[in-house]
């Protein structure tokens, strides 16, 4: 059985009950201090049910990572990549700065480079993130918007690179101006032919 | 005395013996291993020598990040923005995967979110690498290949982002072909009105 069809048996109250006592053990405790013995006892949910679900504290976390619900957003849909990319932007930088996801992300940052595993887990949560955007992207080159040539992904690292970038490395300010001039170069980026010297 | 007249005071051959000391002692035993008493042993250098030139250790490190031989790398001046921007784009992804640098942003990444100093080491490397880039853009503007209106930083976040983003986030290959079409992306992207709706 796949981890995913897995992952479906798992009822869904007991899912986010176990998501969120795995971000909140994740704050608190760093990646190392995170158990499934202290994950069962704070959800309250059975240790070889969760087993039973994911086969290791890792395939827990990039569950939580990828479905629970403080992490969540819905993806846009504002009739122009133009408006769904600002969406976009506008959620990643909620995410690197709100006070209940920020911990989260930096925690995850700082086990990262060190663990071999967790590399695994955040290259899992953005693939599962780009399959999610996909279908954005697939209305924009329906409307015209967007050459089919153009790698949906480059997108996505220039633009959320850009954002991780300034917030998190270079600890400068993103205003909705700089989104707007970011966004607005990418897309006339992607119009028309590219040229070569 | 600034900062920086400060540093120039330091004798060259004992600021690399004490930058290399700074930097190894970082890799070795992570940042809170890092104190002033381990890279004067390390170094050879007296510490209160040191603490003449730098007051703290965030001080060392900040001037070793930016001023180690192990870090440096020349400007391009290819002759076009685009062959300096691949140039760089290049140094950059050996930077982040090098076997003697890449473990030395890991240990920076691996300590940054949790403090604040060492974010404002972080942001001190960007400002002084920005300035060192700057010539770049102004030869491009001067040769007619970028707009005044194009905020330099912006496009060294796009495009330092999406390498950042690209191995040490998503963990996907870089390949040549990735460059060139970000970069190609990027420079297409500052050309001409930037269309609004």
């Amino acid at each position: 059985m796949t981890e995913r069809a897995e992952r479906a048996k798992a009822g869904p109250r007991q899912a986010s009950a176990i998501f969120a006592a795995t971000l909140d053990l994740l704050v608190e405790q760093g990646y190392e201090g995170l158990a499934m013995e202290s994950i069962a006892s704070r959800s309250g949910v059975n240790k070889t049910t969760i087993y039973r679900w994911w086969p290791s504290k890792d395939a827990v976390l990039a569950a939580a990572l990828v479905k629970s619900d403080l992490l969540a957003f819905a993806m846009p849909d504002t009739g122009s990549l133009r408006g769904d990319l600002l969406a976009l932007m506008r959620e990643i930088t909620q995410l690197l700065t709100g006070a209940n996801t920020a911990p989260i992300v930096a925690t995850v940052l700082a086990a990262a480079p060190r663990r071999p595993e967790l590399a695994a887990v955040a290259h899992t949560f953005f693939v599962e993130r780009l399959t999610r955007e996909q279908p954005m992207f697939e209305r924009a080159i329906g409307r015209g918007e967007l050459p089919l040539s153009v790698d949906p992904a480059m997108i996505m690292d220039l633009l959320a690179g850009a954002i991780w970038f300034r917030i998190l490395l270079r600890n400068e300010p993103l205003t909705p101006d700089y989104l707007n001039g970011a966004v607005d170069l990418v897309l006339q980026g992607t119009a028309g032919r590219i040229p070569r010297e």
